[in-house]
């Protein structure tokens, strides 16, 4: 592993999803390019790691104290809680919540050794505890079986302090065909079916 | 732009093939790793490019001189053509090859506008008229339209130098079924039968 090339190939494979076919193909690209692109990408890999940390209020990833969401103006009465900053990115890009969130990063999976004080959870009941403008809890964890456990556990640990739960609803995807949908989510579909307005 | 994570997002995507999603999950990995698995990813980068040239030999990408290939011992007497790096790499891969290669740097594209002098050609016919102890070329190009165009051009300008021309056979990958084969391909493995042996 003493040619650089090969370490780079190396260092590029060891990220999620990524192989050695495919890091070779980026690193070759990476090298066609002017220096400064490559440059760039490393400037910026040393500028994040290490300086980011969880955003003390959301656990949402953040170089400074608060996430650029928990500092910007939002809606303090809906908390959105969900497992991973991907989803919270994905809900955030709907533009259709305007509340705060909070990151649990991960879900209950007791196989997996994950209970409760592995996740972001006491911080949860914390913020929850210390603020009574918090009104609705949106529970928007995946709809999986490690997903629904993590929801069946919070809204009974949030109960007691007397918010409305809520959680994001399982059926169908928009433009999808009943005819190819697996019958999980058919059968969830079915048993949460909403009156015709 | 002022958020260092959007900046990492930002530049990962620029990479080819991934996406903003893609590249949001790469950045989210390697903010949870320790801050040495994206120091060294950086570090790997800044060590790499700048340094990277063009093998003063068959033209595959070095830090060094002489790639590693050029400088250990292979057969002097077959000298391998392809397109990219990543074609040498995938033939490297299986073993088979002993020789030598030559890499083009891409294939003739007139729409594209790459000519004769976009590619590493000037540098493969130098090549073989200072060595004679070549014997045979081997053109491994795509069995594309491009990479037929440049077989033919190249053989029709190698012809003079008196060397063994040869190409890949090109025809049903080995454990593919004949049904589902496209009509390009078995017509051409058709006309490439060999004798059964």
């Amino acid at each position: 592993m003493t040619n650089p090339i090969d370490t780079l190939v190396h260092e590029l494979a060891k990220l999620p999803g990524i192989g050695e076919r495919t890091a070779m193909r980026l690193a070759i690209h990476v090298l066609r390019q002017p220096p400064e692109f490559g440059h760039r990408l490393a400037h910026s890999l040393n500028e994040t790691v290490g300086k980011v940390h969880f955003c003390e209020e959301c656990c949402n990833i953040t170089t400074e104290r608060l996430c650029h969401i928990c500092k910007s103006e939002r809606d303090e009465a809906t908390l959105c809680v969900v497992e991973d900053i991907a989803d919270l990115q994905a809900i955030e890009k709907t533009h259709c919540f305007r509340g705060k969130y909070h990151v649990l990063h991960g879900a209950l999976s007791p196989v997996d050794g994950i209970g409760p004080d592995e996740l972001k959870i006491l911080e949860l009941l914390t913020r929850i505890k210390a603020s009574s403008a918090i009104k609705e809890i949106v529970i928007a964890t995946n709809p999986s079986v490690t997903g629904d456990a993590t929801a069946l556990y919070l809204a009974k640990i949030i109960a007691p302090y007397n918010k409305i739960i809520t959680r994001l609803a399982s059926g169908i995807p928009v433009g999808s065909h009943i005819e190819f949908i697996d019958r999980n989510t058919l059968s969830r579909a079915m048993a949460s079916r909403v009156s015709f307005q």
